[in-house]
This record gives structure tokens, C-alpha cells and sequence, in this order.
């Protein structure tokens, strides 16, 4: 036997999220299915992260273990060829059979994306939110980096979550604009459940003016989800990749 | 009566081009339904360039005459509450009754995007085109330059072409690379059928070291259709804009 991880690319639009549930079509199950089929045994994949509804990913990694003797770094092409073509495979590797996705040190990036204009553009809306009032970027930057190192973070936490600490450490936020786009980019060492989106959506109130930069620090210190912005839409954001340092 | 310019932008994808036709949903003939029940009266727009089936714009042009008082700088407002979110009007305004959008001098940009890289990317498959194997952008860059200027471009038209001349004149043309993603970005005085995607299928070629860059000379000096590469998929190529000059 041996364990295979994966590094997978999706357009999460058409998907009710990575993890297997009886709503809809998951990212999990497709892979399950897809991976059964080709390996001919039954494969149920542990992913890293479990993307909400609408969320996508350009490096969402996943192990799984089998008795197959196609070699590990071929898989990505022959699963590529029985996938739908909103999910590819960037990437397959053998490696250690107690090597886990989730438990260990790691760090993940995270993209939201806002297009902020007069009039939506067509070719954004799929991956990214359209905010039609200007914002202000610099003042975004300055309420970001109250936000930067390590805080606990539960005011920035949907209630469903589960962990046993809030606290998490975020090693970069910057918020840059290209055009009519503004990428907010977050990396950290782990996120709370919708802590990127309600992130977003506070420094979204920081940019329209509702919020002045430096009353984030006040959300951070009240440890109240009521305190923060909403819960941006899922369609901007983008898992951009997990980085498990120099031992995977 | 009035005359309004509307400028339209639009993902290709689900359409089967701009042209009416009897094959499928076309992007005038859900512009013609929804203007004719937004002003109460039969609309029928003339557009300044029927792109292909599954080609995007960004800044497509159409006109109509109108007896409506709407104002035409609300008629964008208006009309995108009642389009799909894959078309967007981007501005409306009121324009002289013999203002045309194809019988006079304008230059159109297009950019013909391609994905270049190991593994497709899901979040850029529908507005790019896949290339598996490496391109050398400075090649194709230098068989550009070739393109540069006026010629005549018989072997860059596809047959269905109705004009009376070939000869037309490209500005600019440059290919830059960004990450794994690729742009082919020409501006002109107006462009054969097909002509955007048989350059970009053409210097893909060179890209590949299937034609050297100077090869692209002897296509031109050919006059024959045979000698280009193939016409590149529609879903890379997207209509950036058309420029009237300071008169509109």
C-alpha cells in the first residue's frame, strides 16, 4: 500500500463545496468517484481543506492510500482525463504513509477577489465579487495590518466552527488593485471557519467608509462575530495554495 | 427619434455569437428581446462586429433609434436589470441619427489569451486557450513584427469573408506573458473573418518551433489560406474595445 497526495484546481461555482454531503454535487465526491473508477478499488480521499460552497481552489491538496501499481506522479494525467474540466489535477506524488494533509504545521494562501466598477464585468463575475461604490484601498491596507501576526480571531468566525482555539497567526494581508480588480491576498497558518470572507467583507466596510481602518482592532478585541463585517460571497475567493515547508 | 450607442460587454461562452441566427441563443437577439421590452417598441440594433460563436467582448458597440424618453445615459441602469449576468452593458448614450458603428474609421482591439502551462487551469479554461507545450513568446513576438503595419492578409481570412479587399493595417501587436498566461494583444483599422484567431493559431506554431518567426512572411506574400496555422478556439479570444476617435 501506499499513500498518494494530490494537488487539486477547481472552478467551485458549479459545487456544493469539497466535502461530501447529501445537498449537491461536492468536489470530495467527484474525486472519490473518478479516483475509484480509475484505480479499481474504493478510495476515499482526506483533503486539507474543506472549501465552502462556491469557493475555489488552485491547490487544494488531498492523500489517499492504494494497491495500484500505476506510479503516483502518472495518476494526475490519467484522473485528468476522467474529470470534468472545472476540476484538474495539478500535481500527484507518493509520500510517506503518515503523512497527513491537516496535522501539521503548515501555511495556506487565500485570494478574495473584488471587482469594483461602475458595471459588473462578465468575464470576472465567476471569480470575484462586483462592489459598485469606490473603495478606498490604502484605508483597506491600513485595517489589514491590525489584522496581521498572531490574534485570536473569534470575531472573525462563523459559529459552525469547531476548533478548540480561535487564535491563529497571519503572516501576510495586503490589498493591491490592478485595474478595476482588487486582490486581497492572506496567508496564515490556518484559518477559522469563513475567516477569510468575513475578513473581506469587514475591510469591504473599511474601503466604502463605514468603518474606519483602526476600529478593526476594536473588532479583534471585542472576541464578537457580531462585531465584524458580513461574510463575503464565496465566488471571489480562491484558495491559492498550501505550503507544508521544505519536508513535502 | 433618437439614436442611442450602446457598448456591450459579454462572455461567449453560452452564446452562439453576436449574429442573429436560427442555430441557437445569439448575444443581439437577447439584446433586441430585452431593449424592445424595456422601451415598449420593436428595437432592432446594428452591432460594429458580429463576433463568432463562444468569443467574449469587454467593449462590443451597437446602436438603435428609439422613440423613448428614457434618457440613453439610464438606458444601461435599465437594461441590466433585465440581461443575464453574462451580458453587461458597460454605457449608453445618445449619438447623431447617422452615427453608424461599422461605416467609419475606428480601430478595434482584441486579445487572444493562452493558458501555457503543465495542467489546465479551471478558473482560466473559459476565457483562454490551453497549450500544453512550452511557447517561445520572443519567437513569436519577432514573427509579429512581420504582421505589423499594412498588408494584405488574404491568408489570415477564412472563406466566408465577403469584403472587397484584404488589405488591412495592424498597429500593434505584441505578446507578453504574465505568470503561465499569455496575451496576444492587436489593435487595427478592421479585421478579416476569422483573421484574430488564424494570427493567434499561426503564431502559436512559431511558439512551438514549428515555423520559424520569418516564415510568417512567406504567408503573407502567399495570398493562400492553405499557408496559415489554424484558426485558434474561439474561447481564447475576446473583443477588448473599439476606438472612434475623438468624434464619438
Amino acid at each position: 500500500m501506499k499513500r498518494v497526495k494530490i494537488v487539486v484546481a477547481y472552478d467551485g461555482t458549479m459545487y456544493c463545496g469539497w466535502q461530501v454531503q447529501e445537498n449537491g454535487i461536492t468536489v470530495e465526491e467527484i474525486l472519490n468517484k473518478k479516483l475509484s473508477e480509475l484505480l479499481r478499488e474504493d478510495i476515499i480521499i482526506i483533503g486539507a481543506s474543506r472549501t465552502d460552497s462556491g469557493v475555489h481552489a488552485l491547490g487544494n491538496v488531498a492523500v489517499f492510500d492504494t494497491e495500484s501499481r500505476i506510479p503516483p506522479e502518472k495518476m494526475s494525467y490519467a484522473l485528468n482525463q476522467r474529470l470534468p474540466e472545472d476540476i484538474v489535477i495539478q500535481h500527484s506524488c507518493e509520500v510517506p504513509l503518515d503523512w497527513h494533509p491537516r496535522y501539521q504545521d503548515c501555511s495556506k494562501t487565500y485570494e478574495y477577489k473584488i471587482y469594483n466598477h461602475h458595471f459588473p464585468n462578465p468575464l470576472a463575475r465567476r471569480y470575484s465579487h462586483f462592489v459598485y461604490y469606490p473603495l478606498d484601498i490604502e484605508k483597506m491596507q491600513q485595517a489589514a495590518d491590525f489584522l496581521k501576526g498572531e490574534h485570536d480571531f473569534k470575531s472573525f468566525c462563523s459559529k459552525r466552527g469547531q476548533q478548540l482555539t480561535s487564535v491563529r497567526e497571519i503572516y501576510e494581508l495586503t490589498v493591491t488593485k490592478k485595474e478595476d480588480m482588487i486582490t486581497i491576498h492572506i496567508r496564515g497558518n490556518g484559518f477559522l471557519y469563513n475567516m477569510v470572507r468575513i475578513i473581506a467583507g469587514t475591510l469591504i466596510k473599511v474601503g466604502l467608509g463605514v468603518y474606519p481602518p483602526d476600529y478593526v482592532k476594536e473588532i479583534l478585541q471585542g472576541l464578537d462575530r457580531n462585531l465584524a463585517g458580513p461574510k463575503a460571497p464565496a465566488c471571489g475567493l480562491t484558495l491559492v495554495g498550501i505550503n507544508y515547508g521544505k519536508n513535502s
